[in-house]
């Protein structure tokens, strides 16, 4: 064994039974991929834990790598380059708060780049015949928030020495449910493997 | 064997490499599915030899039941629950040819409805766990000129019996080819098992 | 003198303090506009009053043409070319009705034309510098609803001679209220314009 | 006088045949606006000379503030709050040059906050009744490139001592030049007006 990945997925919002992230993150909770123990956990989709939360895990784990995930309603998998301090939404989290429009950290810088390589990476899912992309805007809700968190611990304390995040598309029983004809999905089997394909080419 | 079933599917269009209704006609051309003979046939995308072609293939193998397909950008399998008497595009089909806005049919009804039941299929679908949704509008372009025309066909001849049109998302290989995070995408297999489906509850 | 024509738009919905189109028709109530005397009505959003309602204003007034307007979110003027016997949606009307799926009119024809010129029309507004296009799809809605209603008693009573839809641009106070960047406007004075530029070219 | 502002826009891009930041700048240039000089320029979309250009009028007219402009499909005045450093597209500049994607300056900080305060300016526009946003994503293209590129410059010379990126929505008439539907727009005084009040409550 060479390292430790922590996975993170989101629990359910916006109305949804699942969340693919949380999916995710529970299925790949103990296994081994490649070189690394996988420990996944969900976290409660709420500002204002949020914080402590990624810290304990972060102590308590001390995990090489953090590759977070969560839900986006686009096609591909898609890798986030880039996480900028700011959180704005009007749309409450799951314990009814919702962030005035602010900086994540006072004082801190206005972005960090992620640490794991989203372009060699996106490469690898779609060489494997999974549509995959790199995006440069990660929102301004709580995957943004989580990303820019990890990566200004880690630029103070220089562990995870690497984080990533990477949003999933909607289950197709997330369109069933929400009767959405337009709404893109992929399924659970193939954002399962896109993870691993991750963690399989992290070096 | 009780009848037989005409799918037609598209050739690829936009500069797409393939179209999954070309790839699903291709798929079930020669097999049975429950008590059906399936016919596969994969249309050009040339509006000018459409109705030709239609025409001969409803005379030659006088089909019970023709499910059209093409390809849609929504992440849902589409039953078409209606077609109008209309074309109208500014985009070449695949000879060069963009037909003025016009009617399809002159002195043609407005619309026609299809003839197989969309509402209580696309529920079939979704009970299996694909997401399936009835639409109200078919565009104006080549799909919705092959759903009329048979429909305007079958409104004369009482024959085919059944006509429906089904539009499918683009496959995975599709948005790895044109590198877009936001497209839809579904796994042909999925969509193969869609079409099987369709044919089954037919009845 | 030579006609009348009855200008309807719909109250607000979807949480807008506004409805251009009921602001349309409420400040042409009354005016001369070309050859025509307009008559200005904003229908309550009740599918199940909304019948009754245009039956009376046609008895009572009579109109030469109907020009039905609603609120579309699309940035260009929209000429309904078509209206389909389905309503379809899951949104509650003001009164907390969502029609089930269904036909608007039992054995009523799948579609009929609008009977004003949209083509010639959109152009007419162009030329003026208003953005405008044909549409061929009224949605499955009260818009809809309204366009086939009153095509269909015309179809039958020769009464009213031209009926049309035309779809207006949400005004900058809705996207102001919302908070919506995306959401496509149109000035008041742009919107009520384009109807009188329509009426003024009916014929 | 107190100061002056310099106003750039991009010259058309896309097959547009104007762009409303070319106009805005045009139309400003050598006005004097509340206590400013404004000189107005038109950018080529070269992401090959912008730099050198950018450079050039900074030298030569040491303005106090700049506010750049550039079209966005989106119906509000969005103000952009951050630039990333990083420039991603397959769209060639209007020389025929795409941009690997990679980074603008090579060791620059991952982004920068604009130096006007977008939250409050925003409110002004909205209170004036002109639709206007905060937007945290200015995009991987020129837009992007120009308020990254100033205020990289502006943290090592402590000049221009403000600068902003305000996105515009189309010109009525690129909608009609396009044939667009779904495209927003606002007219060009409107616009203009927009960039008025933000020079006038810069403070």
């Amino acid at each position: 064994m060479t390292g430790t990945v922590l996975v993170t997925g989101f629990e359910p919002f916006d109305g949804f039974e699942v969340n693919p992230s949380a999916e995710i993150a529970k299925s790949l909770d103990g296994e081994v991929v490649a070189a690394y123990d996988v420990i996944g956990h969900v976290l409660a989709l709420d500002y204002r834990s949020l914080g402590e939360t990624l810290e304990r895990l972060v102590t308590e784990h001390r995990p090489d790598v953090v590759l977070a995930c969560g839900q986006a309603n686009r096609g591909a998998i898609t890798l986030e380059r880039i996480a900028i301090n700011a959180v704005s939404t009007t749309r409450e989290d799951n314990t009814g708060y919702a962030p005035e429009r602010d900086l994540i950290i006072e004082h801190g810088p206005a972005a960090y780049f992620a640490t794991i390589d989203v372009h060699r990476l996106a490469e690898v899912l779609r060489t494997d015949g999974i549509p995959a992309e790199v995006s440069y805007h990660a929102g301004t809700y709580g995957c943004n928030w989580v990303l820019y968190y990890l990566l200004h611990r880690a630029a103070r304390d220089e562990q995870p020495e690497r984080v990533g995040f990477v949003h999933i598309p909607p289950l197709p029983s997330q369109a069933i449910q929400k009767r959405l004809a337009t709404l893109p999905t992929m399924g659970l089997a193939t954002s399962i493997q896109a993870i691993r394909l991750i963690i399989t080419h992290l070096d």
